[in-house]
């Protein structure tokens, strides 16, 4: 999406350990205009496909998240990362590894929103090894909901996590992917 | 704002410890419809002033305040509860009591977005002893931006959080304010 990749350019900063700095309009200060335009676009892409919920995972991501899911008129689920007083039982979890915090962390989602009746497009900012995604596609197959893509804005290509769920079939659609990124010199693949 | 109490009244439950429970339609699964009213509401109340960004804390705050920042054509800005690698630094902080997690949380925002010229509008959607808000009061009189005001989705009055912030002079703003909830009986204050 040329839009993104215009901002990509014109605002990201490349820091060591192959971290593309995206917070002044994506994930910390967020541009809710340009996320409605994600949102668009996204909507576009799985047009015609049925979807019942559109699911993230806390924190990032849910503005992106959270705008889809007006566009779709279906509810947002946000998976969360740690266990608090306020969700009681019935638990659906899976274990990720987070590279971000560099530590195991459980992906967790009341079992009472979401089940086999349900079709579910994932939403997320950023991908790159793909693990936070691998948690929320275990949860929805461990509830037999269907899978029906993953809406992705910037994925990190050379660090495989959207071709590894392609590579399962998985209609995985991002809005940006990064095959090289120094400082300076940001390049996209040809989709 | 009636729409939002006969939410509450239809949909909330009343745990052991005070806790409100509306985790159906704000808090894990999110009505973006609902939340869309809740910022159109906050919008009116707040007509006339000038706002320059929408901040909030992660994460369950994030969709309300999306969908606010998105009405009033600005910018949205989330603390962050932990340190990640993505944030290098120039960070503002405060320490709070987190009674959801029972431990000191550290809030965080880049000094880079946040100074002196921003009008604050903070959103959350729920508070209790007020604790977060607290800290995002904090953060932006230690960078010099003038508070504009608090806007709450559901204000547990009898925790006293939103009453603290009124005594400092703060226009805190919530649409429901509950002031007893047992099971089968919530008791909202007029308003």
């Amino acid at each position: 999406m040329e839009l993104l990749k215009q901002r990509i350019i014109g605002e990201a900063r490349v820091l060591p350990g192959d971290i593309v700095k995206v917070d002044g309009f994506m994930n910390h200060l967020v541009d809710v205009g340009l996320m409605r335009e994600l949102a668009r676009d996204i909507r576009a892409h799985f047009a015609g496909k049925e979807i019942t919920k559109v699911m993230t995972v806390e924190a990032s991501g849910i503005p992106m998240a959270t705008v889809t899911a007006e566009e779709l008129g279906v509810p947002l689920l946000f998976a969360k990362k740690a266990k608090s007083d306020n969700i009681e039982g019935g638990l659906v979890k899976s274990e990720i590894f987070s590279y971000t915090y560099k530590k195991k962390v459980t992906l967790m989602v009341s079992a009472e929103w979401i089940g086999p009746e349900d079709k579910i497009l994932i939403v997320d900012d950023f991908m790159a090894n793909g693990e936070a995604m691998r948690g929320l596609v275990d949860i929805i197959r461990q509830v037999g909901a269907e899978l029906v893509g993953v809406a992705i804005a910037i994925e990190k290509g050379f660090q495989g996590g959207g071709d590894r769920l392609r590579a399962q079939g998985i209609d995985v659609y991002s809005l940006a992917v990064i095959e090289h990124a120094e400082p300076g010199n940001i390049v996209f693949r040809d989709q």
